[in-house]
This record gives C-alpha cells, sequence and structure tokens, in this order.
C-alpha cells in the first residue's frame, strides 16, 4: 500500500492506494469521528462493494443511503435525499458520511457533509479510475444546475481517501477508459516525464496491470496533491486542471448530461486545446500530434460526437461562455498548453484562431 | 458611526453602526469585489429600503431578488430561487451579493453565497433588531428543513455588515420587541455589567432614542464579535450564544415556524433556562426574578403559547432532542446559568428537575 499526504495544515488528509483495501477496518476506522456512519452508494455500486465496507464498520451504527447511478442524478433533488436521510436517522455532528462510488456519489457525499448542520466529516472511497485520481482528492464538492454543471457547492475537504485498486475490475471497460482523460492531463499541464511514462506504459494501463496501475494513480494523485496543497480555492495553478474542461463542458451541456461520460468530453476537450495551442504557435505539431496519439491510442476520442458536428461555433461558445471558469472575466479564458508538461491559464489569445478551430475540428484528425 | 472589527485573520470584517448609513456608498462600494452585484431582500422590505441601496450603486451593475417575507419560507425551494436567479442574470465569481433584509434574508443570502460557484462574497445590511444584533454579525448562514431549524448551511463570514438604526423606525413593535431577547442574552452569559445597563435602559430602548439604540446593539455586536473571534465554529463557547434556544425552538418547532417570532420564543427559553438554573440551584432567587422581570418589562413572553400549556413533557423533550446543540452529546445538553453574566455548556444536571419545570412551567410567574 502507498500513503500519499495532501498538505493542508490543519485539513491535512491521507491519500491510500492498494489492492483490496475498501474492507480494511485499520484504514477506516480512525477516521471515524464517532460510532455513527452514513454510507452513501449508489444502486451499481451497492451490490458489489458495500458489504465490504460494512465488514469494515462491525461494531457501528452504520446507515447506507443508496441513490440512483449517473450524472444525470447530480442535482438538487438527488442531494436531498441524502440531508433527508440524515435527519431520519437522527444524525449528530459527529456523524461520518462515507461516499462509495464515482465522482458523483464523491461529490454529493462531499457536499451534503459540508452543509449538514455547517459540516460534518467524510470520507471518500472512490470506485472509478476517474473519481480515484482526480475527483475524490482535493475537496471540490458539488451538484449540476440546469443551467451548469457543478454551480452550487463547497470547497470542503475529506478526513482521508482510501483508493481500492480492485474495484477497477469490476468497472465497465468505458468508464475505466473516460478516467484515462485526467490522468493525460496530469502530464500534459505539469509532468512531461510523467507523459512520457504514459506513452510507454498505455498498453499495461490498458491491460490493468496492478503494479503499473497503482503508479498510474500514485503519480496522479501526487500531482492533483501538489496543485490543491498550493492553491485550494482556486485562485492561481489549481485553474491549470481545467485544461480541456470548458471546451468538455460545453460538449456535455450541448449533448445533455450523462449521454457521453465526462471523462470522453474531457478527451476531445484536450484534443481541442492542443489543436489551439498548436495553431496559435504555441505547442509544436509534434507535440500536438503525440498528445492526439496518446488519447487515441486510449481509445478516447478526439472529435465531436456525430450529432454536434452540425452544432454552429457560436452556439458553441455560447455554451463555453457559460462554465465558472470563463465567466470569471468577462472575457473567454482558457487553459492551454506551451509544450508538454506546460500550460497556461489566459484570456490573451486570437479569438479568430479559436473560432477557426471550432469550425474546422470535426474534421480534423480522421 | 461606530466601527466594530470581527477578528477572524485573513477573514476579518467591519460592523459599522450608525443612523441612515443604508444608501452611504463609500461604506458599501469598497467592499464589493467587482461591477457586478445582486441584492437579496424580500417583499416587505424592498418598497422600503431597496431603492436607497440601488442609490448607492450607481455605476454597478445591479440585479435583484425579492423573496416572500418570513420565517416559513427559510426553506431550500426559497433559497434555489436566489441560485437560480444568480445563473439567469450570469454571476460570476467576482459578484457580489447584499443581504438586505432580517435574519432569514441574511441567512438565506449567506447560504447562497457559500455555495454559489462553491463561494462568492457577500454584505449585510440587517434591518431588523435581531439581525442587526444577532444573525448578521459571525457567519452563520443556513436553512430549515422540516424536520429541523437551520439543519442546511455554511459557516461563511460577510465582507462588512452595515447597520442603519433608521431602519427599526419603520419595524414593526413586535418585531422590534423580539430583538430584544438576544440582546438580554449577552448580558446574562457573559457581561453583568450590560444587564445591568439594559435594567436601567430599558425605557429608552423601548422609546428608541437613538443614542441608546446605537449603544445597545454596539455592546450586543461586540459580545458576539468576541465570541466569534474565539470560537468561529462552535467548538468552545459559542455554544453559550444558544441560551434559551434548545427550548425556543422546540417552542418554534411545535407552534409551526412563523407562528411565533424566534425572539419571542427564545424569551420563553431564557426563563425556562433561569428557572431551571434557579430550582437547580445554580442560579440565586433574587436573579432568577431579575431576569424575568426584565424580560417582562421588555413586553416578551414567560410563558409558554396558551395553544401548548396542554403539551406534553415528553413531547416537549422530544422535539428538544432533535435541536442540534442536543444531538451531538446522545444526552440533552443544555445552556445554563450560574450567575447573571456567566453561564455554561453542560449535560450534567438532574433531569427530573428538568422534566418537573417543564410541567410546572406554563403556571409558574404568572
Amino acid at each position: 500500500m502507498i500513503t500519499l499526504n495532501l498538505e493542508l495544515g490543519k485539513r491535512s488528509y491521507p491519500i491510500y492506494i492498494g489492492n483490496g483495501i475498501i474492507n480494511d477496518s485499520t484504514l477506516i476506522q480512525p477516521h471515524l469521528v464517532s460510532n455513527q456512519v452514513v454510507i452513501v452508494t449508489n444502486d451499481t455500486i451497492a451490490p458489489i462493494y458495500l458489504q465490504q465496507v460494512q465488514d469494515a464498520l462491525a461494531n457501528y451504527n452504520v446507515h447506507t443511503v443508496i441513490l440512483p447511478d449517473g450524472e444525470s442524478h447530480k442535482n438538487l433533488a438527488t442531494w436531498s435525499q441524502i440531508i433527508d436521510a440524515l435527519l431520519t436517522y437522527k444524525a449528530t455532528r459527529h456523524c461520518t458520511l462515507i461516499a462509495l462510488g464515482g465522482g458523483v456519489i464523491g461529490d454529493m457525499t462531499g457536499f451534503a457533509a459540508a452543509c449538514y448542520q455547517r459540516g460534518i466529516a467524510f470520507l471518500q472511497i472512490p470506485t472509478t479510475l476517474l473519481a480515484q485520481v482526480d475527483a475524490s482528492v482535493g475537496g471540490k464538492t458539488g451538484i449540476n444546475h440546469p443551467l451548469g454543471k457543478n454551480m452550487i457547492g463547497a470547497f470542503y475537504q475529506p478526513r482521508c481517501v482510501i483508493i481500492d485498486t480492485n474495484t477497477l475490475n469490476t468497472l465497465p471497460k468505458r468508464e475505466f477508459i473516460a478516467g484515462i482523460s485526467e490522468i493525460i492531463k496530469y502530464g500534459l499541464i505539469r509532468d512531461q516525464e510523467f507523459f512520457a511514462w504514459l506513452e510507454a506504459s498505455l498498453p499495461e494501463i490498458l491491460d490493468k496491470d496492478p503494479k503499473i496501475i497503482a503508479r498510474t494513480i500514485e503519480l496522479s494523485c501526487q500531482n492533483k496533491a501538489d496543485i490543491v496543497a498550493a492553491d485550494e480555492q482556486e485562485t492561481g495553478q489549481r485553474a491549470l486542471l481545467n485544461l480541456g474542461h470548458t471546451f468538455g463542458h460545453a460538449i456535455e451541456t450541448n449533448l445533455g448530461y450523462g449521454k457521453w461520460l465526462h471523462g470522453e468530453a474531457v478527451a476531445v476537450g484536450i484534443s481541442m486545446a492542443a489543436e489551439l495551442s498548436a495553431r496559435l504557435g504555441w505547442l509544436t505539431i509534434t507535440e500536438r500530434d503525440r498528445i492526439i496519439k496518446l488519447i487515441t491510442q486510449a481509445e478516447l476520442p478526439t472529435k465531436l460526437p456525430s450529432n454536434l458536428t452540425k452544432l454552429s461555433v457560436q452556439q458553441f461558445l455560447k455554451t463555453m461562455a457559460v462554465d465558472k471558469k470563463v465567466l470569471d472575466s468577462g472575457r473567454l479564458r482558457l487553459v492551454l498548453l506551451t509544450s508538454i508538461g506546460k500550460a497556461i491559464v489566459t484570456d490573451q489569445f486570437d479569438f479568430l484562431q479559436l473560432q477557426r478551430m471550432l469550425n474546422d475540428y470535426s474534421y480534423v484528425h480522421v
């Protein structure tokens, strides 16, 4: 087992990465505030892993909340179910929530923990690759609104993150692959060595080689932890983590939440960011091609979904402008690449190039 | 004008107290993050004060959200209206919210600011005595749930509090008087000099003598600010501020929100706490009588509302146990008095005395 530490002063916490640790009571129990525990999970994960987590809590007063699975349920109504359950169970301020599931469960449970009685403790047990390398680490919690993704939420850190790589064996292949987008992102924005290592290791990652998978998650979490420790509330470098996400959110918004996986939309978003960076002359063509190649080899999309290729550039830009990273400046602000391993957040780019890229995009890199 | 400062490190903020300062642009404008401002108020306050606040923001891009007035609207559905409006107005992370109204508006606006895009800035302009001396200071924000008061919320501090004592002239007498409960509370829990001063000054307070009112608000806010600075998240002494509130919340829950004003329920709660403290031998009979006398002279209730006098002790205790201050210990924990100016939080008291007091209460101090 590997233990990383996210350094945030009094709110520091460990990230445990190992195989078969989901029911390790010695990992979970020290982070529980009292005897009272509520596990929040979904109807896909519950039949597979809920019993194992319950087994690790034999002497505790454990309740469960089982929500419907999927991004389309990441909303105020489903979130309210968690709050209703906590009140029905008479959960005190010393109750601990456990988020058992993917990013949707983690985000909603964390936000419920942030708000219930003005804040109670919670733990993350992420069961998807995306949640393990990204969503579960760093304390971004929240829910979607019909008018925008993650528009309601809080910065609220868990007490620990328990990543059992064994859970990836029951993860559908499409979801596993979607998680690779965020992994590639870490290499692109700040770790060129990691990117090169990913190029070399991709076949073993896709084969779920346990050692390679553990190392991939470790390096991803380490990158994420470094960034969050330096800029918890995204006033600076944390914004780099949004590489590909403004494009990606526009794709998700236009498609409707839940049609594509988040990681799939981000893969196209990263491709678009790389393409625009290259057209602006900031990234070499060779680097752009390496990026597109790695995404393609990971079996991730690099083009818009076919039913969106007819979307007007105007409509695409409009939905990009709703993204909260963009709204800030009043101008369209994007994360762009200056090399593999180096990114910047900027609104200083030739807007015409963006329009042209969007116009051409569905025909690029066939 | 008086300026107090709530010391919370990077989150410190000023509390301005003055007459006719509601439209003082030099007070408001320095606390606005950008050109974008959304004023949240209610349909009682809007016709009287909204224009004045707007006048202080002549060169700003100002939107307004006008909610229905009253504690019965302090819920998730009404709160969502604020979020919906922010998204409709395309509010950015640099938008500033202004809460213009009583405690309900302040609590809901603060919680919307805490959650919108994971946190934006907000200002408090309280227009009721209760909000001026209590709710607007200290960063407790939130909404009610059918199963409990303030069960959903956040600790989230405003950028400043602007208290215009002139607004008290349009406040209905019943609401003005309800605010006096929390003022008396400060004297009881930590400031016996202030309590004695209130005994002497009550006639002028009830007459709304401007100088005496300003001084009353100043001393109340100073007491509140001292407590919050020492214990922002209520892990210790901040719990003393709940004197009378566990009893009071039980009264509000059994009556239904909005039937009695919060301050009225708290007045009875303080009377009950004083009575129980006296029966336990912790408070002298003389002190108890001084407390009951001051509350009575303030024209506040010291007895249960007549339709609740038939409520069983069992039912009363049950609703007390739902209060979040009580839930923590598993045992009933109360704020009780050991003298005027000194209170403790404890679950170490003779439970039989509590039952007897509740049983007798409606016949006491007629």
